[in-house]
């Protein structure tokens, strides 16, 4: 399954998979896709050097990349503490309601609240970025619109294309203006940040606006019959990220959640504000019906909602609440029904590609 | 472009066209796909015979089909006065309210309100099954769930296969038990009524939940690119019908809706209750925006919200006031940017059909 995009960067099946797991990034370069490994986890850059230590050693010279978090806007100086002052106590009361609510003990002494907002910032991602370029990256992703100009240069002086996400044509249109190489159209349906507009329809146009950039199909894709599609819409190659989760080589860290991943069906998904303060898809839980309009005081914008929420997340997936326990995920959930290797998610993408061409080309012949 | 489900109906393509106009339905016939006229706007039953004897008249013995609006829960004896009785006086004062504000004209003495919600009333939709019986109809669709078991074995009684909407695996498999023939998996980028599963992930989901049912595709499909993604996820064959209302054949009764049509993008589209009291996609206008939540009473349940808003539809429409004026549509319009014929509609849909398959083709090979 090769596109002029997976042959230019060394990979055998345009199939590129997102994932902040690096055993399943470094599985999925094995398996002869594209592993895209995500940053927005790592705080500290020398646990980042270790991760990419361990993915270098075990792609066995395969291409790999990275995806940071890095607004184009630059905000000088604010630090964690500036945004924190920023939240109103009326929303801080309400997580302690619903938490109370729901019994969810307090985190141990000692225990800080896990993942804060720190890998959205942009001095995070820049100090990864230092770490980054010392490694055979091979695709610096960024999921949140285009990096600044200089950090597009220096990846262009490494020879590290650089892809951003859209949500949209005119989204897409402005990545190609500000130098961007690779264009992720994120439909509605993925999980994660996604816009209103369906990757059917948000493929082929994205292609169109940005022409003769290359484009990955993102959202929606979880099988070979899937992939066809994105790649009949005129797409390079899919981008993958929920298909993962429910693979043996993630660690969520929580058996509850995997098997609420592994139940869920395609309706079982919401595109909630309460994560990070934008829409993005995830299982619907008792925690997003919490931030639904008519409830409580509502979602704060980006970044205050994420910090808001930090430690109430790690508490509920600490101590397996289930009601509470949710994950970004995409409607193909309701397909991801058990837990296989990598490897075996990309026989079964490529066996229903071959599949989903032969039977199209049949259509196509016998009229 | 033939599945085995084109075949058995006898159609050259396996292309779907729902319409309410019977030039578009006919000529999509003629040009070797399947028209298939919407009956929800007919009341008099003598009506709805005038347009199939054109209809039989125009499409040389090719195959075509009927849509009615059938609910399958029977309500017994009620009238448009007893439903009329039920809207809330608040709800028509904020009518016209809107109306006012945007100086919408009334319309002339002795001019009813235009087509009300007979069209969605069991009785209604039995008497154009009277006259529709009478016609070489080859497929008929219902738009609101499954038809009542006896309107299902009279049609099976005459050959006729009877097609229903699904917006989910379970709607769908509640079709099947109830003896539909076809399911048109309707996904959320469809204009009119959808649910909120995009049609990359509800086809495939769809056509494993009724196999060996055939599935046809509808939601986000304008192109020949598109019917090839809809036929690789599995589908026998592609329903499309917001594409046909740019056509020349298409009478939308004003030029400042096609102008509205042509010049939309992507996401100038809402799933909005405003119109019939359901979730249906349709243009975005002040007129929806008014009935967004924290707007106003907020939208009646169907069938209320559609008797509700008749009138105002049909003066915003034929005094074309422009920031009120909309129609169902789906995401594509953002693609349907010249008017076109039927005919050449169908020719870019086989030529571009033709050139995806053979790109994948292209893919598939060199992996």
């Amino acid at each position: 399954m090769q596109t002029e995009l997976s042959t230019q960067l060394g990979a055998e099946h345009a199939l590129f998979g997102f994932t902040p797991f690096p055993a399943v990034a470094a599985a999925l370069t094995r398996a002869g896709g594209f592993g895209v490994l995500g940053a927005v986890r790592y705080g500290a850059a020398d646990d980042l050097r270790r991760d990419l230590d361990w993915m270098a050693a075990h792609t066995g010279g395969l291409p790999w990349g990275l995806d940071v978090v890095m607004p184009a806007k630059k905000v000088e100086s604010v630090t964690e503490a500036d945004v924190e002052a920023m939240i109103p106590e009326e929303h801080r009361q309400y997580v302690r309601k619903v938490l109370d609510r729901y019994d969810v003990p307090d985190l141990p002494d000692g225990q800080d609240g896990g993942w804060r907002i720190t890998g959205w910032m942009e001095e995070v991602a820049r100090s990864q970025l230092d770490v980054a370029f010392d490694y055979p990256v091979k695709l610096l992703a960024n999921a949140l619109g285009s990096p600044p100009p200089d950090v597009i240069e220096r990846a262009h002086r490494h020879d590290i294309p650089v892809a951003a996400l859209a949500g949209s044509p005119r989204h897409a249109e402005r990545h190609k203006e500000a130098g961007i190489d690779i264009i992720v159209a994120q439909g509605y349906e993925a999980g994660g940040h996604t816009g209103e507009i369906a990757t059917m329809v948000l493929t082929p146009e994205v292609v169109r606006a940005v022409a003769p950039l290359p484009v990955l199909a993102a959202g929606g894709i979880g099988s070979g019959e899937q992939v066809a599609a994105a790649l009949a819409l005129g797409a390079q190659g899919a981008w993958l990220g929920s298909v993962w989760l429910t693979t043996t080589e993630a660690d969520l860290g929580s058996r509850a959640l995997t098997r609420k991943l592994l139940a869920a069906t395609a309706g079982d998904t919401v595109r909630s504000r309460a994560l990070t303060g934008k829409p993005a898809r995830q299982l619907r839980t008792d925690w997003t019906d919490a931030w639904e309009p008519g409830e409580g005081p509502g979602p704060l914008p980006m970044p205050l909602q994420g910090l808001l929420v930090a430690e109430a997340n790690s508490r509920i997936q600490r101590y397996e609440v289930e009601p509470l326990l949710g994950t970004p995920v995409g409607q193909i959930v309701g397909s991801m029904n058990s837990e296989r290797s990598v490897q075996a998610v990309v026989d079964d993408l490529t066996r229903g590609f071959e599949a989903a061409v032969a039977r199209l080309g049949g259509i196509a012949g016998a009229g």
